[in-house]
């Protein structure tokens, strides 16, 4: 199908913001087999905002609106389409029920306004929080998505693709796409590891998106019946899975650190930290997760050789010896953090994250782990490329993983970036 | 005046490359005083092209036109151009002659295709191998920029602004910018303290732009002559300064976590924390800034009880009587903090991120801080309003906000969101 996608707010008009969540949707939707043949950006003006979208819907078999949904002055895009497609808005009881029950109301009763939309509205998630609805004009769906970057993109894979996949009466092409996050191998090297099936399966539609330290996979396939199409995605999915192995951590969206939080739970073990290149990015990552006082003791970021002989009990002639980043002082970093804290399993980060500290031995993006339970203490040894925050990010993504590979009984990968 | 932005590619329109050319556009033409309404991507289709520029002219004072200017046959603004304002391509000898000079055009006879343009194309930079020129229509400017940012950026700032700047006889109006960053007001609270000021003084532009935790404003004003446009300006910097006093952190970009790393290095100072609710947060930005190994000895990420004991030697008693979030059982964590790191000023953050552990006496939300020197402890309680990642945000932030305000010698704010 062809689609527009139009973006909405002065944020983006004025350059305050730069609008990622267009080349999202364009990607994804592209890569889910439309055409995306116009983007527009448009400020908080309701006339050029219905005139867009007025022009869009004509041109295109369906449009993406994104952003002002929200509840202050600038967020105009329902009364916009309420005028420009004489939809008048409506109270949708059941999201104002909602927002009745939401401790914010009382110092803020202009949250009402999101129960306001245009008639005629479906709303994506109904009793979600994320606001986001689908209009049918002209016998065309037309999106209306939050401007937030992450609900936009959640509702944007979790509904606007499905749906798209499954509508219109002649043209139907089924399609099954699904995103695969990989982590530990770097984009070009995935691209190598794939070409081949690329090249002997052309009907193997396969995204790449680079994400941090991350790559999602987007695997797309049509076919002209259900039956014919899970059975070539089956095939595909398959391939995939064969070439690029546990590197895959997930094919539903969840965060490494939700599943590593999961099997914490599930296994009944505790687990604690000590970092020390990573600066408590890690423990950050580990405490994202709701509930996850339940099975994180607590970390040591121990940033100066004192603060790691003084805490987690570092040899000094560790450091002397083998320095500060090292296997040696890695293993004694996590044995010193089960220790100090009682926790099951721990797990060290120690490294240099630049720009200054290399050495010709131990250059910049030298990071050493250790992970350590009852029974043994295993080290490892990266070396990760990019500037400070970069390796920062790798090396914290990494622990993340090796707690992956080992709650889940995987292999280690001992080569890095 | 009133602009518009049209990006072409079908790199752009496929969601394969990130249009940044048109947020770098749109930001500086916004500082420097014009208003942009709309931007729109348009993908390598020439009847879209020539129509969506032929109605961007007539809505508009000026237009900036980026990409489909190389030699490639998917490069077809030119032509494009041409139909659309009916204004034939012909050669430009002197763009032809440079062409033939260079070492490429054995090679790539198509180079030649550079060297056509559409007619009363005034070239922007002669004599350099940026392609990029202007076009009057309808008295209006239209201005043509490769996609290729870093050539894009250039003739941005060398041309396209200072030629805005001039344009026009009547219409020279000299423009001054800058961009406070704002911490500890939520953004409609500045909005309210200024509004006096914005409706006194309608010489001041201001933009207001919250960014997580914190708030972005900025400041425009305009004058006839240099002098005018000074002295306009001071007067509402100093207003605002004086209304929203040491809550404006900074006016240079700086991120907080490198002013208070400065102030500690100045003041030849080391740091510790302790962190639960944030877990890592904190120490985590105060690590993103290279060098910081020289004031940070480290942090502990005390998020269970037991770790609060064991490590911070918080008193079982305390935990027991006033609970982990508590004003008492911050102090004691920061206290602790400084004790086993042996730094000179340690800092403490202990909440209710949320979504559960809330109760009617402390609901989800509320933080407890402490920040001890050799001299005294100080305790802080807020209660912060979002979800559980914008808690935590708050939270990280209002620390190294507490740390700015005792390292800069300012009062302490004791209200949160």
């Amino acid at each position: 199908m062809i689609g527009e996608i139009i973006a909405i707010g002065n944020e983006l008009t004025s350059g305050r913001i730069l609008n990622s969540t267009s080349y999202f949707a364009a990607s994804h939707l592209y890569a889910a087999g439309h055409e995306i043949t116009a983007m527009a950006t448009i400020g908080d003006e309701p006339q050029m905002i219905g005139k867009a979208l007025r022009e869009s819907v004509e041109r295109a078999d369906f449009v993406v609106v994104t952003g002002g949904l929200g509840p202050t002055n600038d967020d105009i895009t329902n009364s916009a389409v309420a005028d420009a497609l004489n939809r008048p808005t409506i109270l949708y009881p059941e999201i104002f029920d909602k927002i009745k029950e939401s401790s914010s109301f009382k110092d803020m009763p202009s949250l009402e306004k999101l129960a306001w939309l245009p008639s005629g509205a479906e709303i994506l998630k109904p009793g979600d929080r994320i606001a986001g609805y689908m209009l049918i004009y002209h016998e065309k769906p037309i999106f209306f998505l939050p401007g937030v970057p992450h609900q936009m993109r959640e509702l944007m894979l979790d509904r606007v693709i499905p749906r798209l996949a499954s509508w219109g009466g002649n043209n139907i092409s089924l399609v099954k796409q699904k995103v695969f996050k990989i982590f530990g191998l770097p984009e070009p090297m995935i691209q190598e590891m794939l070409a081949d099936l690329e090249k002997n399966n052309q009907q193997l539609r396969i995204g790449y998106y680079p994400h941090a330290a991350e790559v999602h996979l987007s695997l797309t396939v049509r076919g002209k019946t259900h039956e014919e199409t899970e059975a070539r995605f089956n095939e595909g999915e398959i391939s995939i899975r064969k070439i690029l192995g546990c590197c895959i951590y997930t094919d539903n969206g969840e965060m490494m650190e939700a599943i590593v939080g999961r099997s914490l739970r599930e296994q009944k073990k505790t687990l604690a930290l000590a970092e020390s290149c990573t600066g408590g990015l890690l423990s950050h990552l580990i405490t994202l997760i709701a509930g996850s006082s339940d099975y994180f003791l607590g970390g040591i970021v121990a940033y100066a050789n004192k603060t790691k002989e003084k805490i987690l009990r570092v040899k000094s002639a560790t450091l002397n010896s083998r320095g500060a980043v090292s296997r040696e002082t890695a293993g004694e970093m996590a044995e010193g953090a089960k220790k100090a804290t009682g926790a099951d399993i721990a797990l060290s980060i120690t490294g240099i994250a630049g720009p200054g500290g290399g050495t010709s031995e131990k250059p910049v993006g030298t990071v050493c782990f250790a992970l350590t339970d009852s029974k043994k203490t295993r080290t490892f040894r990266y070396h990760f490329t990019g500037n400070r925050n970069m390796v920062q990010t790798k090396a914290a993504m990494t622990g993340l993983d090796l707690l992956r590979r080992y709650l889940h009984g995987l292999d280690f990968i001992d080569s890095g970036w």
